[in-house]
């Protein structure tokens, strides 16, 4: 299993403009470990071009591009791995399309999709939303640090927090109970992507050395 | 090959609130010989199961179900083709993942559209707009039979005419080289898609009978 200590979602939406190509380069430089194309908006070849050029710019750091629902373009671009939402393809299928090749991650909103990821066969769990998030607005109520603590007690999977995350509450993510935490607009929005990267991989680091 | 000769394409918007799967049962009752389903608006896992349920229905039928843009969707149903436009995944990148146990159609506007499809193997040719239609609001401007018959002249594939083609014009869009036309609306928005479909069939047996 790759490191998902400092997990990097995108969303062109709320990069200010500047190109998911540019993010990702200066969120690597700062050390997230694992990245996460989003792209819900923009045509199937578009996001084939985005996830092929974001491939090569990973091409030897060991930090594996996690495609979100779409496993054509993961497929198309030879990804690590594909995200799955509960509206997206079902684990049964996706297994069945990409064998043992491809990481499976799911999205898990309470212990109930958690565990039934886990038992599907699921790589790993995004718990989210861990805390109330501008992000995204269609999402369940926030499960907070005992929410956290009741999904690690549940199932084996590593955890990956995502929602209202940041460099001030990462650290009690981490002790609650996630292996990594996910973060969108930390980085993405953050006036210096690589710096806003490099103080949460710091905190993260600090926080499972001293759990 | 399988028989393109009366194509039809879903749309879920224009369905008049009926299921995908009622219209498509119905169309296949008044003889289309190959079904589209094109979801631009749902999630994933809907998509997948509505393109299960199709397949289900067409099975043992021989008429080839094909899925719009989403090679994910194909792949998870065993569809017999994948439909790709200007836009979509490129036929290079989808070769590579369905091979030839696929079906590749491509959208053409144009004749440099169309005889690219074909240099790169594509396995038949949807050109479009054939004439002025409500229901894509993006589309080029109309070929017209004039273009329909330059397309015919450089090509060599099988083509299908969309785009506001019904009872009233069917006839000529075969006699200017169009191996079988798609429909929208004339069926799935139809008071009686089954007829409506029956009705299109004859046109288009009697237009190939008598070139």
């Amino acid at each position: 299993m790759p490191d998902l200590s400092l997990y990097l979602v995108t969303d062109r939406r709320l990069s200010l403009g500047r190109s998911t190509v540019d993010i990702v380069r200066a969120a690597v430089a700062g050390g997230v470990t694992c990245v996460q194309l989003r792209e819900k908006e923009c045509s199937t070849r578009q996001f084939v071009t985005e996830a092929r050029a974001v491939r090569e710019l990973l091409a030897g750091t060991g930090i594996p591009l996690i495609i979100n629902d779409r496993l054509d373009v993961a497929l198309a671009v030879g990804a690590d791995g594909v995200h799955l939402g509960q509206t997206d393809m079902l684990i049964a299928d996706a297994r069945r399309l990409v064998g043992t090749d491809m990481l499976i991650g799911i999205s898990a909103e309470c212990v109930d999709d958690a565990v039934r990821a886990q038992a599907e066969g699921a790589d790993y769990v995004g718990i989210s939303p861990v805390f109330a998030t501008p992000t995204k607005t269609d999402t369940a109520p926030a499960l907070g640090l005992d929410g956290v603590a009741l999904i690690r007690a549940a199932v084996s999977l590593p955890l990956v927090g995502i929602g209202g995350i940041g460099p001030g509450n990462a650290t009690e993510v981490i002790r609650a109970g996630c292996d990594g935490v996910a973060v969108v607009s930390a980085i993405i929005s953050a006036p210096d992507p690589k710096r806003a990267a490099a103080e949460l991989k710091t905190i993260i680091r600090r926080a499972k050395e001293h759990p």
